[in-house]
């Protein structure tokens, strides 16, 4: 027999900093906004896959149903059948703060004087801790330990003739990264923060009627037309077939959009600030290959996010691209801790090398991260043992030094390994032979903007000042976590 | 073939009031007090098996898990161990105002202001519409449609340098029926109305530490000592080994216990107002027997509730007691709705009749109550299919006419076949050969007071003026319910 | 306070023997059989409570449905959807041979050359495992470790030209215990050894049709007329509106009906033999006073299975029956292994004492039988904490020495309290001041009968011979249980 | 804003052939093999997601445990615990003949006179239906519809003093595809068909033992060394660290090697017949490139299966490779019908276009394959709307015009597109400007074997004469499929 075959090694989960969530609003004229708003969350799932939710106003009353699980497994035909109306929100949830279980998922739907008002947020408020001691000071009690509770209330109880006039009076006390969606009785209403830390964009469905999400990805699925960002800064209310602008805050003076959207976040598929998030990634690459070039026989990408870079880098360098790892798709959200067995018997569970376009190469690898820095060393050890001569590691961004303030888990700056370690110690970590990160310039120049992007991660300078980042479960001290 | 043998008739589902709540709170010395709530909650199974909740506090954090189900089905080995500390709170839920849905089980907990506070509640406020409507117009958020939420965020936002004096400053606002016990930081909290509607008692562990429940077959059955009743308008505190009580307000001048709960709530094992529940049931067997005598062979009772009381109409009576009816212990809560086939048929799935105890007799059917009147006719028609030559309905309580404003779903007015029909008329319906109920009189005989009771059921005379009774979904007009 | 209250002692799980299985079978000539057959089920769940099986044929194919749980867990709306037909069987399963798990629920299907063939089965062959060693040896695979499998591939392989010749051959094979009911292509079949160990019996349909079952309170629930006994050795045929009845086998001389069947295991509402198991349960209690009086204050039975018999005790003997013990109705499958919380508390899940029915009195307690003799020993104890002054224990049966080879589950020899101590070791073991056991004689005057029935558990004399009992688990040698 | 959306269409599930079953055998001279079986199930999971199943030994006993759905949900740590042995087999499974439901799920496990055997197979024997017939009319009883219990009871009654004898005996009797594995008391034994249709390999695990697999990805994941084929006709028995081979039957003079499993089924990183997938998947891509050449600016894959040959043609093609497709990897196993209002609304849940990559563009679309042609044309035009000025569809292989016998679900005759239209109404069909199949001759010049393999998919050339292809519920005659 003369096939070549490699060997798997041991490689563990993930270490890719984690998107906290995904956010959806959907109205139209007749009555199906639930199950397009459940179709919507789907494209929307790489965003969170710890919780979801969908809340349905028909009108006069609110309904909804969260649960932990995928979009697939919390809504199922009995609980969408009650989700009926024309005004619906949804969310997908993994947890920034606020901890893990139900308790936390999110809409977030209250009664309030003024009729029902369920709330989808994706960000994180750097005063939260702080607006949430002063409504406790009012008396009120809170039973979740989320922001959305926070900015929930704080609507519930803000002045206003309008639902629109509240938002935009209460705008102004929230600090930090917010792009958040509102159910009412007969509309959804949409708002941003003045930095533009996260995304959200409005289209027009095909038959009528509009929808808001996080993601392009998610109006493309929906059949959307005539796209556009929520500005920084603006409220959106979408009613029916019809759609109100006001610009509530001034923009900042500059503006901070997350790179890590374009890094890793978000979908290929997604266009943000008029930029294909595809496309970005490809000159990510070719960016990449300017200035941390090496000689080397093929360019070989981590499966799958680093796949359109690492088609950019061959494509600059010259060098051939080809497939170098196998991702099994199946693993997924298996958490499959590893076992002594495994590390006994070397079972790698998520990769297998692709020995044949490996053996007595000399190999460039795309990764797109190194946050804590555990999975690049074993899959550096897995090209090896599949024959690779040399194993240069390129990252399609600079070192991540500093934790977000702005709703991605990184973890605290303690997890980050390069906030602690010189290039020469990360590459020796990680056993490459060499190490080549992105510069800030050079992704800058792949995004294509100069300026209005937020790089506090890399940099460390936060555009909003605050506090140290709270851990996800600071406001857990007095209502302790209890699973699903 | 010798045996005599009876065909059942269809059955439909049980004719009884509801009972709302069960309400139980432990502290102790030590940190096994989620298990003692545990073991509580089984013996107050039978006041609502909806729902179930515990939440515990260690003295920092307060932990809760709730869910639809009965106790053993909710508390899975996985759901307890969190639930770790020193003082805990526990409910099993009837659904009356709120519908049914997670989002209204009980105990509900919040983070203020002062530390974690969880509320769990038997009885229900005749003005919790307006105190709902205060506090939306105040700003606040409504996230369920039950009055526990009301009376908690009224707690919360209560002024008073402890959580007693929060207590007592707020129980004037409550009208209405309550016996709710409260879990705070460190301690437990129980009060009860002035008018003492619902029953709630305290008793000493074994080994230290202290339980105050709905009902005394909780406190039997974790071992408790020196039993007392939680008083009318008192507020009682218990933490660690210790208990303290204050009458908070003057209880009513005419208190007013339900009556019903002697008649058919509380279980038989409970002892209330210084009464045995099951001594009180023969009872009103006996008197039933001294006002509405009859001659017959055999008195026979309609398992389980009103077994008590036809041992108590028969010792009387001088007529022999046996069974003549065998309920199927296994249907429980199995909702089988009755099938074209089960009416063809002639399935009988709750009870079969014991022909050897029926054929040719005489018998007396003794039954606690007659509600909405729907399951008697079926029954007496199988003792008549098993032979019997007479049936003499006998009911241990008297007709109710009015809907109850306390706690107990009766149904409406509406609903109410004694509201409606004469005695004769009654009797043509079940088609009984004569039927009769227990007097007020006797009734108070039985329980051996002479006022002091709540018997707006029977009379119409509510000791505490409201509008009509809210409908179960009365809240939810605006938070639609949603299946868990 | 003047109420007085018992605490509660901790009681261990049941003492009881564990019944087997329940059968049932229906054929109609309209398509509703799949219904009829799962409200049968109901009524024959105390024999059963482990697993649930039925299967339907609509006269060409056989379909089944069968899982680990309760009638009314295992038998969803979705499952009973395909189960249409004219022909079925049921089965409730508490496991004898063959472990737990779905491996051996029942029914067995399986297609033969003459069509579908399903089986379920109550009893146990004493000669299983020289039969499956038979089958083996021939060449067959065996996927269960059931007698039932056993049985059904008998039956595919047998010669005759109808399935009732098939029966007919095979059944001089078995022996021991068997009521079985067979599902065919067009038609339901039943079968009884000849020694008629466990009970069967066949009734009409209402409205056409024809059940057989293992307890005549399944004829009844289902409406059946015309209820007669199968005969130890016929076999009856149910097809449509027709019945059709062969002796198959000469009936044993001395016929071995399980006296237990009327001590502790048929529903009360039952009939076999043409006695009434209630009435036959009264006699035992009259017997029990007559030969084991006691001067005393009350009779109290342990609930609910020795009520009748405390009746029947208490009006022979005139001491005043009452009840003294109140049963928690909701711990039922709840298993909840006592923990050291609970035997420190001394928490008492099971069973609260009536403290004013009990105090300062001298009780007869009346219990059906005493098999490990492990609740016994608590529930006097629980009397006494409530101020029984005196106790006397009275079992409605004589003393279990003897293991049952025919269906039952006592455990074996050495797990039977009263094979190892004197009447008063035993006495001291539970701390009785006296104890009294039904005499053989006693018990066969209250059933009415002077022999014909299998009294092997008290006595030793088995009926058939057999080497040892097998073990639950005998055949699981080779192929392991695994959890559903 | 500048960035260019592209909206979805509506895109039917897969049009795909399904693989039938992957299977592995494990041994190891240590107790861990069930979690070796299980970790290489997920390597095999693309073979099957309806089903799974585990059987493991000790030695003396097997256990068993399978169910409905994916290996990762089948497989809780509660399952795991009992799968302790030195010897495993495992299997995945989509239902090929046999019907869906547990019934029919793998491995099948029974006891013989030998002592346990359990049976996982993937293929399909063309005169199953005879086999069946034959082991019926012995007087058998069969309980599920599939070939592998055929199999299973042929080698239970087989003679011989061994296993291996058994299996060299029956092998013989068995016509068509079959690659099994069994489980016998102490040792796991493979056999391969003469032909070779589907794959088998035999792998030694690191630190000692073996393991035999569908699929060498599986033996990469589990760290296996000396990979090799087991032979067509072959018998593999492993033992403990040591392996020895038999050649039971002559192998086929013209091999028939499933060429499809190169074309679409196996995964990326597996080897057979010494050639990489992978590899093969390229060159599929570059014969394509030289037969159906057209002038275009961008070649795109449908991903994720036909990238590698989108990146070969691009290579032999000289036009730039690029995604123009995104799929949503979260809807996976997510059956979303397609409903009114997707189709209303133009919801497309699968792929979104990329349209900076394809707007204005001449787009070259490879896929690689056409079965009943479903979702081609959905594609075409998702495209076409996202800018696609040309689309010109290339497929990997040639028309798929016959149904397979040998183990691949492409459905009936009837339903293949190619069967019935000229390449000219298939083109117009899915509305492309031009439409490519790769020829046969193209197809193996890719692999890069002469003969050896069956196509006889596209040209209806059976290596093994046989009737008509059953369908999958060709043995539910009898008992009839119910869901799980």
């Amino acid at each position: 027999m003369t096939g070549r075959f490699s060997a798997g090694a041991p490689v563990p989960t993930d270490d890719r900093p984690n998107e906290e969530c995904g956010v959806i609003g959907v109205t139209s004229p007749s009555e199906e906004v639930g199950e397009l708003v459940f179709f919507g969350l789907f494209a929307l799932q790489h965003r969170g896959q710890e919780a979801a939710g969908i809340a349905v106003s028909d009108g006069v009353q609110a309904r909804l149903h969260k649960a932990d699980g995928l979009v697939g497994q919390v809504f199922t035909p009995a609980a969408m059948s009650p989700l009926q109306g024309m005004n619906g929100i949804g969310h997908t949830r993994y947890s920034t703060t606020g901890g893990v279980g139900t308790r936390n998922a999110q809409p977030f739907l209250v009664e309030t004087v003024h009729g029902p008002l369920a709330v989808a947020h994706n960000g994180n408020l750097v005063n939260a801790g702080e607006l949430r001691t002063e409504l406790l000071t009012r008396g009120f009690g809170l039973t979740a330990s989320s922001d959305t509770e926070v900015m929930t209330l704080m609507l519930a109880s803000a002045g206003g003739p309008t639902w629109e006039d509240r938002v935009a009076r209460t705008m102004p006390a929230w600090t930090g990264a917010y792009s958040v969606v509102l159910l009412v009785e007969n509309r959804v209403i949409a708002a941003r923060d003045p930095w533009g830390f996260r995304p959200l964009s409005v289209g027009r469905l095909a038959d009528g009627g509009y929808v808001v999400a996080s993601e392009t990805c998610a109006l493309s699925t929906l059949g959307c037309r005539e796209i556009s960002e929520v500005l920084p800064g603006e409220i959106v209310t979408i009613q029916g077939d019809t759609v109100r602008r006001r610009q509530a805050l001034v923009p900042a003076v500059t503006p901070a959009r997350c790179t890590f959207e374009f890094v890793y976040f978000s979908r290929p598929d997604s266009v943000w600030d008029g930029l294909s998030v595809h496309g970005v990634r490809q000159r990510l690459g070719e960016e990449l290959a300017r200035e941390a070039s090496v000689v080397a026989d093929v360019v070989v990408p981590v499966p799958d996010s680093s796949i359109p870079a690492a088609v950019g880098y061959a494509r600059q360098s010259g060098i051939p691209y080809n497939d170098g790892l196998i991702k099994n798709r199946y693993i997924g959200r298996t958490f499959i801790e590893p076992t002594p067995v495994m590390r006994k018997r070397g079972v790698a569970m998520k990769f297998n090398a692709l020995t044949e376009n490996l053996a007595g190469k000399r190999v460039v690898l795309i990764d797109d991260s190194l946050v804590r820095g555990t999975t690049a060393g074993p899959l550096v050890q897995l090209l090896r043992d599949a024959g690779a001569t040399e194993v240069h590691l390129r990252i399609t961004c600079p070192p991540i030094r500093h934790a977000c303030h702005f709703g991605v888990d990184m973890g605290h700056d303690d997890d980050l390994i390069a906030a602690h370690l010189t290039l020469d110690e990360l590459r020796d970590v990680v056993k490459a032979d060499t190490l080549g990160f992105l510069s800030l310039e050079g992704m800058m120049r792949a995004v294509g903007r100069d300026g209005g992007y937020c790089n506090a991660c890399f940099t460390g300078a936060y555009p909003v000042a605050a506090g140290a980042p709270r851990r996800k479960d600071s406001f857990e001290r007095v209502l302790g976590a209890v699973p699903g």
